[in-house]
Formats: structure tokens, sequence, C-alpha cells
């Protein structure tokens, strides 16, 4: 029954969320000291987490004697360094998302993980939303049968911190802040061990004054012949709009993550100072979710996380992974400049995945192209004759 | 970092329930002892969820030495014996929906707990779902206004067990199996200070050949002139429906629960031996919930009990509230009898609520019934004469 | 291919929809003339829509000579009188909802339609919308089985016009304005010759300074067994809310007509004059309807009276509908007033309905009262025993 | 109030949907002679739509004395022929979607008519669904700002008659049967003076067993910058997906014109033969949509024809339309084989559009990225130096 103890790196608003994961509910994992660069937003946060120690030396958090766990919950240009301090301090380090800014850097976290012999995971946290985990379990068992086409869709109307705007610090815009949770969505739903061949992808700065894309779409190929879609934007109005959807042979799936959840509220407005969350507007109608750390996925990533530890076993999401999602998103960048296809440039270590396959049914030597029941119950035949390549109907 | 040792009584559907939410994620929480009547079905409960001992006595369950909360996950007729083994034992006891068969039974069980001075919980799951917790908090902040309606339905086909259809064990019908629910999600709304004067309810049996009531609807009347209205049924075509709406002088609140929260799937079915959940059908529409434990409210219901034990305050759900939702229950079983508003025959601990009150406007010297923004940005003002009851019209 | 020419009474909302209706897309009955106690807004109606004649007197419009069809548009308190002058004049006359401010009132209306033997519609346009024509055919088609039970809820923040207010003028608040609808809705459903046996209603006046209800409630027990449940409300926030919910023995319905239609916008307002129509708000998340005559069942009514008038028969909505309606109106009342169920008096024209039945299922000499079919193909029965009343469950 | 006679040239399901609508409720047009190739087909239409004659000859039907409007409802390859003919017969011609096989086809087809001086209206029945309607007169408007992407979705398991299926005679596979609206639809948002640039565009044959795409996604960068977007596909599982989204500077909209429109049944099935029209299933959960001729525009767009026909003005949708979709279609036809985005080759009628623009805002002599409200009503701004492109943020 003994739980982890934390060295937690950062005190933005992702370091909010992961400590109010571990610590909420009636979870067995601590924090034990948080490290910022500041030693007023470090005192605050240990003050709000009820942390036994703040610090503002990077290496002091990491070798803290009494912790096992480092996550690393900082700006994307302090990854690499500190998941290196990290490994060299022989602990498990979970590394929030994007792992690098490129695919050149997330490899070399890679590499210092696996050479240090180190537990690494992957902080991708929806792709542990519990819709997304029990819609993969079904596509898995079959639900919907092959995968042909999967849509992840992540905008707002931009980041809450200056940092993110900066792409000297992130790697990138929308892409690499939002495109990274779309891909790795896209991979769990078409099978990790499918292939991704090349991208094409869009990308234009429409509405904020800034250097990288504020607005981003893009097209994965798949080996099997499924596309992942991607759109991302910074310019959303109307709150955070996150959804999936998916198409397989045999059936499909929606999921709604953020604004139509199941809670619906209007509200008048000028009441008793009521202020609603993560909404663009305070009156009028609002989509609150309920508990947003289960909603977006932390609870189970965490879970996860902890529980590979305990096993000695692969999380869902590791290191491998994150480099995946660089490799591609490097891919997207190089489109967005040619014009063109980009094959993703990746040391790929998932096997082959066949062509999505569907051997025609055949009626009296002709191909069935569609079978439709009728309100008589009869069946209305949609048949190709392959010799001429000519089409007819038949009812039977 | 401490958590509980739970001897957990009984092995059904709840208790799975339960015992999954416990050992789920990373909760410090656990079962040590399990009682079931039949020693297969305790052996069986015990290895599935990795529990140390099971036992057939009920005695050895709730006096075990190494715990020191008990949760009664019995059906309805062993309540109170069961209560009253542990307020004897002097340990916290966590008591399942619907507290008693009767506010009659109820109130002694309260009686028990309070003269043992133990701590009793209820474990009312769905005034704890995320939504509602949430939607609780706006209302309390003032995000509608003064409730002035509240409508819960559950409905769903039919309960899973045997014993649950037998009125003689469970004390009535979908009214004790689902009203309960109900009619507590409805108090929080209106406020737990505001007192149910009286109960109106409809109830047959329509569709199953049982002899207790298998739809029923019910209104009920708060001090403030708020009402509450529930619909359950046993015979509800389509999954399980789980539904409030909450109507404020300033807003308006909707939650869905279970079979539109996001989650669309459809499959054409015959797949590798793809079974949907909780759905009538394998096939076809499907409306899965994300994490049901979560959902449902087990999570946060049981971090409430534990927390409210470790910090020796009541919970949100205390006996009391169990003795309450029968004392309404009662109210609505004679009401079915006689046809008539019923009062609620209860020991009101709550205080007094004001009726809802708006201070009505005025414009020169006439009441201002309704005021409309018409496009061009004037006022259109519906008037009242308080002396003559004459209405007019005017636009300023 | 000739159309009908109509006298229009009123120049109110309601006569805008009508007369929108008919001269909308390329409908081939026109109005040829409208009457207005006032001269000037009789004078911008028929400028507005296109008519040739306006009037300020009641009897020079519908005793027009080119006008075949008089449709009364008026306040409830004139409906009598103006359906007497047209039943004089023996044209075919169309009267808008409700039919009288009282039963004994419609009945005198029915009374002098028939003995005039002319043409009697009701304009019970909410009984037309497309979905519910479509649902209520999927009923008679046994899509759901036997009806149990109807809600209808029509609720918004209040009416535009002053003289609905005053319930010396209109019968009533709510229940007069809104309830109509709702129990004509649930007639259709349950089935036109399912007598309405009695009411239970709860009213109460909660925001609005006004003599009348400004809410209420209603439950209304058919011959069959099924019940049907209205709520109609003048204090509702967040626009116009119109649902019904229709359950049966082997299915469901739900109709969301105009809050949830599938047209969703947000807009951060602020822009080039943009206003929103019949939203509270004009910024924000906005849920309009698409064609709203159409949506509303408009269209589909004026299609019906007028095929019946060609076709020689009774439109689906009749003059004698229009009193059943308000007999049940009458009834509530009533039982707002006693607190108690209220026969609804009527002269029955339906015939009788079966009790819906269920004939039980046996397995082995015991009933069968759910049968579930389990993830390995099984299926888990819950049996009675009638002889003892005890249950018990069987896997076969 | 006179009405058009119209020649009805062909009797397939869409010529089913023209006249339905043309003859569906009040409607003063009517077809006066249908054409079809086979006898028996055309007797049958001419009885089932009661129509005067049908006829076998293409000539005879156009040529009809008392028809003066005449309405393609012919398979694709049979379009130039036919609207060449109507043309010489000097009559208004209105033919269905797509216009041509190729921009090529339907620029000759555009020419005939616009040589011959008849009127040419383009039947693209999505542009004109109510609620398309109405959201492009809310962008008019400014209700979301300046568009800055449009997805459109139109996805299906499969056209019903087998010529659809043969691209030989219908000039492509999913993009020509469905891609056509989408277009269309996107360039309403966008704004039809919005010159289309370029296109990129990926297909696949991925289920059925044909020589055309079954799946098509498209990007089409317009001058303004924004991006439309069109997934079509023949394999859709779950009935016809019809969606539309936009994004806009300050707004954003949703529609959903089928499987999500506010009519949900559940039905066990087994019932009374009831089966459930444009459905996979039987059984289980359906959305039916209330009025289809209505909700799928073909009201809207025959009252657009017919009025513009008689206030000799264009129709929402022209000929020039349809020569830009095809000219379109060929791009993404062009780039699905290079891998490139392909120019739109097409004479250009539309003027110009500028860049979507938004003046930043400026705080003490840095941009203003964003600006978020508080809790307690500050203001924060997240600002960047344009001197140095670094960063910041600030409360005010």
């Amino acid at each position: 029954m003994d739980g982890h103890a934390v060295s937690m790196l950062g005190t933005g608003l992702i370091g909010d969320f992961y400590t109010n994961t571990l610590h909420g509910q009636r979870g067995r994992d601590r924090v034990r000291v948080v490290y910022s660069r500041s030693p007023a937003r470090g005192e605050a946060f240990r003050q709000r987490w009820d942390i036994p120690e703040s610090t503002t030396d990077l290496r002091v958090a990491i070798e803290h004697p009494e912790t096992d766990v480092v996550i690393v919950a900082l700006p994307n240009f302090l990854h690499e360094e500190a998941v290196g301090l990290v490994a060299a301090a022989g602990k498990a380090v979970l590394c929030t998302k994007p792992l690098g800014r490129t695919a050149e850097e997330a490899r070399r976290m890679l590499d210092v993980v696996e050479r240090a012999g180190v537990f690494g995971g992957y902080l991708e946290d929806l792709c542990y939303t519990p819709k997304t985990l029990k819609a993969i379990a079904a596509v898995r068992d079959g639900a919907i049968g092959d995968v042909t086409w999967v849509r992840s869709r992540e905008t707002h109307p931009g980041p809450h911190s200056a940092w993110f705007w900066d792409g000297r610090l992130t790697g990138g815009g929308a892409i690499i802040d939002l495109g990274c949770h779309c891909i790795e969505i896209v991979r769990n739903f078409v099978g990790k061990g499918n292939r991704p061949l090349d991208v094409m992808c869009h990308t234009d700065t429409l509405v904020h004054p800034i250097a990288d894309e504020d607005n981003a779409i893009a097209l994965i190929r798949f080996e099997s012949g499924a596309v992942g879609q991607f759109e991302v934007s910074w310019t959303f109005r109307g709150g955070m709009d996150l959804r999936d959807e998916v198409a397989g042979t045999h059936g499909t799936i929606w999921l709604n993550h953020f604004l139509r959840t199941g809670f619906e509220m209007f509200t008048a407005g000028g009441g008793a100072g009521y202020v609603a969350e993560k909404a663009e507007t305070s009156a009028g109608w609002l989509f609150p979710v309920g508990d947003e750390v289960s909603e977006l996925g932390y609870v189970d990533m965490f879970s996860d996380m902890f529980r590979a530890i305990d096993e000695g076993r692969s999380p869902q999401e590791t290191f491998y992974d994150g480099v995946v999602v660089n490799a591609i998103m490097d891919a997207c960048y190089r489109s967005a400049q040619t014009g063109a296809w980009e094959p993703v440039e990746l040391e790929w270590r998932g096997g082959t995945t066949p062509r999505i396959t569907s051997e025609p049914e055949r009626h009296e030597g002709l191909v069935v192209i569609k079978r439709e029941v009728l309100p008589d119950g009869r069946h209305k035949l949609i048949l190709k004759d392959e010799a001429t390549g000519d089409f007819s109907d038949r009812v039977v």
C-alpha cells in the first residue's frame, strides 16, 4: 500500500493539474518537494498543495533523498536538461508533452533514459481520458472493424502563459502545443504498430500577431491505408473544443471531451459574483465538465504510470511514443514549408501492419458492391461485372 | 498517508462497485475482509478484488480487529441488523441506499448510531457525481438564482438481482430502488435546510407481473415554494436514463449522467465477439460512459466519507439525510394510496427557508412584469396597474 | 390548383406567423383581407404581407365576398364572438389555440359550428411539427409498443403581449397559454380514443407579480393506464424549452423542438449590429432553429387544414379536440384548488381503450420477470413463483 | 398566384425528392410531364405523383407546349445533352448537381445557357437547408467575424443506384457525388467572391471493390486566407453524417443536418412490422429527421429558383457556381494524383477579397496577444515586445 514520493519540477498550470490529481481523492502518492525558479511561486505552490518543501535548485529537487519519481512539468526548452539530470540520478522520470521541441531533441532524451535504464513515462493525458480508454478498448475488440480514418481536434482561444507563445522556447505554435495530443490520440486508434508514412500539413497565422502558426490542419497516412487528421487552433471562439471521431469499416465512434458532455447551464449573470471557469463568458449558456482532472485523463494517466513502475512494465505512453510524435510534428512543419507530402523520419520499432482489406462478397459471378435491406425484407444488391466494369442492381 | 481498512458486507453488484472504487486508481483505502452468506460467492469476491479474507460470519467481519470502517452493502432488509452490530462494535458505518425500508426503520438506525457515537455515512452516490457536485456549487454561488423546480429522473428496464423485485425484502418497488436517489438529488439542489412539506405521488404496475410499482411519478413541495419532481421506472427501454433538470429564477441546469455524455458509438455488430456493456443491444448506436465509478459518484462519495472520518466532521450525506429520504418515500406510498397530497412526517432538524421572493421592478408607478430588449436597443416593458389589474406595454 | 382566400382576424404575433406561413415558399393560399381593431396596425400588417385590404370592421372581414376561410387569430376572449359570426356567414373557420377560456365556452363554439355545418379546424400547431408527425406515425406503427407515459414541456420567460398576462382576458396563466399545447401533444401520443379520466395539478406564482399561475405541473391519467405529464412555465431562463418524451413498453422517443436541434452558434458579440432572435442573450452560445414556421408545425398544419376542406374530411385537430383540451385544463385548475385528483368532465366521443397489457412469459411454471443476455450468450432469467411470491434467478 | 409547369427529366430518387417537394404542402408549381427512358418507370412515376403525362422521348418532354421550366434530374453523363436541348427550346433550366463531370463540360453548359439567354439554376439543395440559410445570414451580419475555416462533411455507406458507382458515367467517386455539396457549402460561408486558389486532396478506395475513390479529404485555400475542408465517404457506418462547422475570428457555428437534430428514438424492434427509414438498422437507437425535403433544403431551393425566374434575377446558386464547383473538383482529382497543391483553374468572375486582418491591440507600447478576464475582474494581458520578440504577462 506504499505510494511514491515525487519531485515536482515546475509550478505552472500543468504542475497544478498534476498535483491536484495526485493529492486529489484518496491517492497514496504525494509530492514531496517542488522546484521553481522563483522562490515566491515555489512557496505559494508548496502551501497550495500542502507539500513539505520547495526549492529553487533543480538538482536539489531531482536528487531529493526521499523521492523516487521526478515529474518534469517545465516549459519545453527545459525538458532535455531536466531529463538528463533525472536519468543521472537513477530515478523514474515522467515528462510532460511534447517530449522535445524536435525529434532530434526527443531522441536524445530517449537515449539518455534508455542508457541509464530508468523508467521513462510520457505524460500524454488526453490518451488516458476515460472515454478514450474505453473507445480504444472497443476498437481493439473489433467493435468498428478496421479503422479507416481518425479526426482529432483541439482548439481554444490560445494559451494562458506567456512562454507558450514564444516559438523559440516551445519549438513552434499550435502544432507543438496541441497537435502533439492529437497525433498520439490518432496513433492509439489506428494502432501503435501502424507506421506513420508521410504527412501533409497546412499552417497559417490568421489572428494573433505572432511568428508561429495559430492554426494548422494535417493529414497523416499510415501503413494500413488509414488516415489521421488533426485540426489545431489558438483562435477558436466558444471555449475549448476537444473532439475525436473514428471511422471504421464496421462502425463509428464520436467523442466529445469538453463542450458537450451532458452538463449544460444557463445563467442570466449578475448573481452573487458567480464566475464560470474555462468559459469565454460568465453568462448565457455555459458547458462545464464534471471532474476536470478525471475527464482530461490525468487520473488514469498517473495510475498507469505508477502501476507500471510498480510492476516493472512499460506504461501505455513511453518516451519512444514521444519521439514518434515529435517526428510527425517535424514532418508537419516541413510539409507546411514545402507544400508537399513529407515522409516521417523515424527509427521504426513497431513492426508492419497489413493494408485494410475487405474480401468482396460475390453473387452469381458478380461482385457485390452494396447490399441493402428493403422494407419488405428483400435485399437489393448493387453488382459489378469485373470483366466489363459495368454496374447493375438486382433485388433478391 | 494512512488509509482505512474496511469490512465489506455483501458481494452483490453494489459491493463490486464499491470495492472497484476503493481499489481502483491509486487509493490508499482497502477492503480487509468481506462477508457473504455464501462461502463460494465470498471466496470469488475475495479473489476478484485481492482481499485478504472472506467470511460467512457477519459478526466476524464487523468485529475484525484490523478494520475501522464497515460498509453495509446488503439487501435492504438486512441493513438494520448490520448497522446495529457495527454501532455496538464502535466502528464507523457506511450504509448503502436506501437507509431503511421505512422511515421508522431508518429512524431506529439513526438512533443506534447516534447513541453509540459512531460515524454514520449514507452512501448516496448520485449526489456525488462530479457534474452534480459542480452544479450544486454553482447553485450555491447564485448562478441560477432561487431554485424553483428540480426534476430528477432515473429509469431503466429493471434490476439485475432477484431480491430487488421482492417488496417484502426491499420495502417497495421502483420508488424504494430509484426514487431514493432522486429525492436526495432534489434536496441538494433546493437546499437541505428547505423543509419538504408534502407529497403527491402516482404509481402503477404497467409491465412486470409484480406486486409493487414499476412506474412512479411524484411531486414534493418545499417550504420555499420550490417543487421537486421525480420520475422512476423499471420499464424504460433504451438503457439507463439518468437526468436532472434544475430551474431557477435566473438560470437553468441540465445534467445527463448516462445516455448522452459525449461518447457515441455505432457498431454493425458481428465483430470479434464484442459485447457492449449496460446497453440493451450489442449493435447499432450505443452510448457508453467513460469511467463509470467516477461518473456515478462513487469516487467522490468515498473521498468525502473517509475525509469526514479523518477530519471528525459530518459527510455531505448523513444517516439523518437517509431518514428524510425514507420519510418522503413513506409519504409517496401513502399519497399513491389516498390520491391526495400527504404530509412528510419528520422530526425536522433543518431550520426554516423563506419563500422565493422577487421584489418587482417599478416604472412610473406601475409594476414591471417583463422587460425585453428590442433589436434597436430600446426596451419593451409589460406593465401592470395594481389598482385596476390592467396590463399594458410600453417601449422606452 | 386553386388556393383558398383567407380573412385573417388579428394582427398580433400569431397573425404574423400564420400569414408568413401562408405567403411563404410557393403556397397557393393567400390572405385577402385582414381585420384589426386598430387602423394603424391593420394597415401596417396589410403592407407587411402584401394583402389587398385591411379593415377595422370584424363583420366586413368575415363576410368579405371573396374569402372562403376565416382564421381567428384574436385574443382568447374574442374567439367565441368571432366563431359565431363565421359560422353565421357559412364559411370554414380555423381558430387559434386555446379554443375557449373554459370548456363551457369551447363547447358553445363547437355547437355553433356543428349546427351551422361549417368546417371547424383547431389551430394546434405543435401537434403538426414534422418531428411530432413522424413520431406519432412511428407510435401508430408499433415502434415503441404501448405508450405508458408522455411528458410534454413548454417553458419560456413569459409572453410578449400585455393581454396574455391578464387572466380575465385569457382564462388563466401558463396553463391556458402553454398547457393547451402539451395536453394535445400528449393525446396524440397516447391515442385520441384514449379517454382522459382525471387530473392532478400543482400551480404556483413564483416570479411574476400576477394573479395567475406562472408555473404548473400536471398529471393526466388515461383509460389505458398511460399517464400524461405536462410542465409549463413563464419563468424559464435560457430561451424557449420545447421538449416531448414518450415511453412505451418496447421503446422510447425524445423530441427537442427548439433549443437543441443541431444548430449551435457562439458569437463574441460586438459585431456589426448582429442581434440573435428568440434568445435571451445576443452573445455567447446561441441555439437558433432553422425554419421556424416549419419546425413549429405551421406549414403542415395549414396543409392539413386546407386539404381537409378540399377533401371534405376532418382535419387532424378539430373543434372537438379543442373542447377536450379545455375540459382537461378546467380539471387542472380545479385540482390546483382542491389538491385532489379531479375528473375530466366531458361528453366523450372517443370510444374505449383497453388497459396496457403484457402477457408474462413463463419458464418451467414460473413467471419470467426479466430476461437478460449475458456476455457469453446465455440468458439470465429473473423468475417469480406465483404461489409463494418468491423471486429467484437462473442462467439458461 | 400562377405557378410554373415543369418538365421533369428523370425518375430516380432525386426526381422523387424534387416532385415530392413541388407537389408537397400547398405549392402552386406542378410537374406537367415526366421523361424516362423506361416506359414502365415513367408510368409508375406519373401515377405516384399524379402527373398528367409521361414520355420516353426527351425532346417531347423538353418541348412540351405547356411547360416553361425543365428540371434535369438525370445521371451526370446526360446533363450536357439535356441542358443543350432546353436552351434550344428557350426554357428555364434547373440542373441537378454536379453540373458537369468536369469543369470543361460544365463550362460548355454554362456557355450554351448564356448564349441562349435562358435562366439557369444549379440545384444545390444543401446550400438551401433552413439551418444553412440562417447560418449564412448570421455570418454575413458579422456574428462570427471573419471566417477562418469551414469544415463540411458528407458521408454515408454508399449510393442506392448502380450508375452512381460507375465513374465513367458520373465523372468520379465520392468527390463527384458528395464533395460537390461540401465545396459549395464552404463557398457560401467564406463568401462567393472569395477566390479559391488551390487545393490539396487525398483519396483512397478502402472498402468497396470499385475503380474510383470511396473516401476523400481535401483542403481548399481561399484568397482571404480562409481554408475550406471537406470529408466525403461512401464507407461511413451509422446512417448519413451531414455536418458543417464554421470558425470565425469572433465566433463559431456547428450544424448537424441529419443524425442529431433533436429526434431520438429507441425501438426494441419486433413490433408490428415497423421499419425505420434511412437508417442502417431497424432497431436500437434511431435518429430520424422531421421533414426531410425541408431539412435537406429542397423547399427553399425551389422557392428561390421559381421566385428568381418570376423576378428576373439570378438565383442563389447559378450555373456559374456549378462551374466553380467542377473546377475545384478537377483540382482535387489532380492533387490526389500529384500529391501536391494544385491550382484551381477558373475564369474568375468574383472580384477580390482582402486578407483576414486583425489590427493588434497595444498596451504601453507592447502588442497585446491575449486578454483574459480573471475571477476578480482584473484583466491578464499576454504581451509581445516587437523589438525583441519576447513575451510577458501582466495583470491590469
